[in-house]
């Protein structure tokens, strides 16, 4: 296609999602902060490594970056092309997202605010999950890139509905993650087979992603490797609590859970996975939960 | 097969599970409390409506009935065929199973706990799972007729074990529903195409067999329809958290999750379905969990 | 005294308090929005209602308003008097003391933030608790007028520090209140003397200013005398728990406070009293929390 | 007085207990298991160190025992004294006290449960609450005994009532911990002067036991001095919890309570005092609790 894209932000995530632009794109551009890694991606995919201000000129803009703050640095104090259209992949801030949003459109850029889910492997394999807030013409019009890296791809609502959906998502995953983490530490105490159990589970109607994806591949084997920090999955339980505190919604059990996310991250001392949560429950409880 | 099979307990789950059994074996019997559902089956599948006493001296006994109780008062007080086996899929208490099968063992019978889940649905296919507890040795020679109806058939420890994972199973269910529940109000209240946002969630990390399965089914189109009854998941929670109390182990989640299940069948007028918890959470958050 | 000092806003608190200070000075001001307040004070008590502008020209100027917006509207708005110091009593934002302090620290204008506890009886008898923050300096020369109306005035530290414990106390109620409600319902599901458990308990370390303050007069009794509104208390307990989450400080105890009280302020029809938090207990338990 | 009084159990309760004893009984007999105590006991007080027999043969017995336990192995193996009071000091059961009145009622003995609060500085000084179940009538005749050692003797209800104020007075004494540790750690990160605080709270509606009598005693200081063990509120707050099970009554908050007193206690290597509950919550959110 004709069109330029630019991707910002080479971390885990994106090096691998910029990485399929190419097959579809003459023109894509990478930046990164630090550079090397813009010109490894540049050698490696046939990308362009540029300068931010040429980045900022491409016609469809994609960013991931740890935070929303890093964003708005970003577009607070550049020009951006007029008529792009720029699709943020962080899992971002709400509100951040309608201001950027605002921001833009004076500017005649439109932005999407479209966090993914799938992790690492999804990224490698295109299969990733892009859960999209913004103008629906905008979204219709960024097809084309999007479908690139993505398998399913879903307009959620306005700006700011995208991280809001990514935010619960991650909510939910670290609810499932504690009540797993208590579950099996019962289960072991009882002396069940926790291999067996967790088949069990898995069949039935109390089973999660944590329980079909996490538990046995991170957990039980007390492996726990780092691919997604659990500063991070704290960082997005609490953009999900706040959005309730705004909105003076209760939500005990989502709380409790911001709430076991704050101090397991608190009390870790090595940066760990997220699925390391569950050593503050080891804490609590006195049980090593390894099968 | 020439061994004989009987079958105690014909409500939505047992009556269905029995019409497997012919099948596979030629002296099938039958017995309910009401006994006109035991001459109805025999009419409808070639089972056998047969007196309690007749029911008590096949090779393989199944039971399937609201509670340990009635699996008490029907083992103690009655004689049951030497050498035969008993296979009790009612969602029982695990200390009850650890009674029954020694008490059993004395007599020469066996005792498996061995809960199903699949629901109704399952029963009618021959898909459910089955977690069972009790001697691998009569496991291994109970094959036969748990196979005309189940799919998954999973040993998972001594006797209890298997009602100590259905147990368990149940109270990832509740605590996964409320979680939901709190998660998706949050999302209307936002604004958010909860359809779409589900759709996000379920092919992310913080899906659920509750997203995947009951948010759409029953919740959020508001029918609630009565399969599975909320004071039995409130039981069945009060299983699980029962058994980490007499073990000393805390589990704030699930214990609160608890809290939650007993409320809301407490506050509860209609006998209503276990999906039906959320209204407890509707009445507190002043919002209806509809699209 | 000389110094002449003004009063602002002339609610169930304000009113009462502000009758304290003709005894000591000369030259007392007040004003409240809807101005006949401040001209029944000024017939009642011999003060003096004055315009806004007017009272901003005093020595030492009392607020006590609902919110931190509301004193923000008047200082960010008008002149005051170069100076003077500000002692406001509403039961507001820290950050927005720092805020104020800051600001009005430039305009030489000394600000503390001094909520008070002892409700409307405590203000009527000059028996208020002040916990303030701000600069010693200032504090130490606002003694005389404080003094009028209090008899605790304890300095807690800079600004802000005020609010931060005056918000700390309330949760604390908030916390002791819902553990009151869970507690008597479990003494009388139990067929417990609930008048004579509470002198125990009063006199035992279980109790609490609750126990002994609030639920023989305002609960058993099903009172629920409307004096500081349940909306306020949720208020107060979300300043607490915002707090503790700029801080990344898990709370969990009070987050769950902070929850209930905001559930039960949702699900109230009647702009009730803080006491019928409990309320929301009764319809989850299904238990009239009455002797 | 002529009748004769037993008293068994000389604790670190019993013995200060039981000294009170001889200025109005010339009949007074003690009984330990480590039998030195109660040799001490008589050569301090003038009591009379006795066999198990000749106690349980007095009019009437007080017993002070660790739990339930050990007084049902006394009273179910032992002959005691037709017409004989037992009142029972130990913080028990209230399903043991029932089946220990009921079981003593034939023998013509009436049993008392009649736990007490104030500590051993309350038993040291006679200033004892006692909260008393079981029959009006023997209440009634045992008021000489009891006056000897307590200030406020309160009548609350049937056999076990007596024990239920109990747990729940020790249920809300660890709410008010708990949500104090919090409290003042979210003071501390704030930078609030922590005395200046409590003596704020302890003048206000938020006050409690635990803010008056425990904070900067045992905590702020961090003493943690062992004369209340970790293990045994642990274990009161159960006995709360497990009466509200029973009942199916939710209590969320509690609930939460018990679940961080059991991970406290099952964290804590030092057999510490109930006080040191608080480290669990330092661990949790990495904040040292001290001024």
């Amino acid at each position: 296609m004709e069109h330029s894209v630019a991707f910002i932000g080479l971390g885990a995530m994106g090096y691998r999602m910029a990485a399929h632009l190419p097959s579809t794109f003459k023109d894509v551009r990478v930046w990164n902060r630090s550079f090397e890694k813009a010109e490894a991606h540049s050698a490696q995919y046939g990308t362009r490594a540029v300068s931010l201000q040429d980045a900022l000129q491409a016609d469809f803009i994609f960013s991931c970056l740890p935070t929303s703050k890093e964003v708005e640095s970003i577009i607070y104090s550049n020009n951006i092309k007029t008529g792009a259209i720029w699709i943020d992949c962080t899992s971002g801030v709400p509100e951040s997202a309608k201001n950027l949003a605002r921001y833009l459109e004076e500017k005649n850029v439109a932005f999407l605010d479209a966090p993914v889910s799938g992790q690492t492997i999804g990224a490698e394999n295109a299969t990733l999950t892009f859960m999209i807030g913004g103008q629906r013409e905008a979204f219709d019009r960024a097809q084309a890139p999007i479908q690139c890296m993505g398998k399913l791809i879903q307009y959620v609502g306005e700006s700011g509905a995208g991280f809001t959906v990514k935010a619960v998502n991650n909510t939910l995953l670290a609810a499932h993650l504690w009540a797993a983490a208590e579950s099996f530490s019962l289960l072991k105490q009882q002396g069940v087979n926790l291999e067996a159990a967790l088949a069990c589970i898995n069949a039935s109607s109390g089973k999660s992603g944590v329980t079909e994806n996490i538990l046995a591949q991170r957990i039980l084997n007390q492996s726990f490797p780092k691919t997604f920090a659990l500063a991070l999955l704290a960082k997005d339980t609490g953009i999900a609590t706040d959005l309730a505190r705004e909105q003076r919604l209760p939500i005990p059990m989502l709380a409790l859970t911001q709430q076991f996310m704050q101090a397991a991250h608190v009390s870790d001392q090595d940066n760990s996975d997220f699925s390391a949560a569950v050593k503050l429950y080891e804490y609590m409880s006195n049980i090593k939960l390894e099968q």
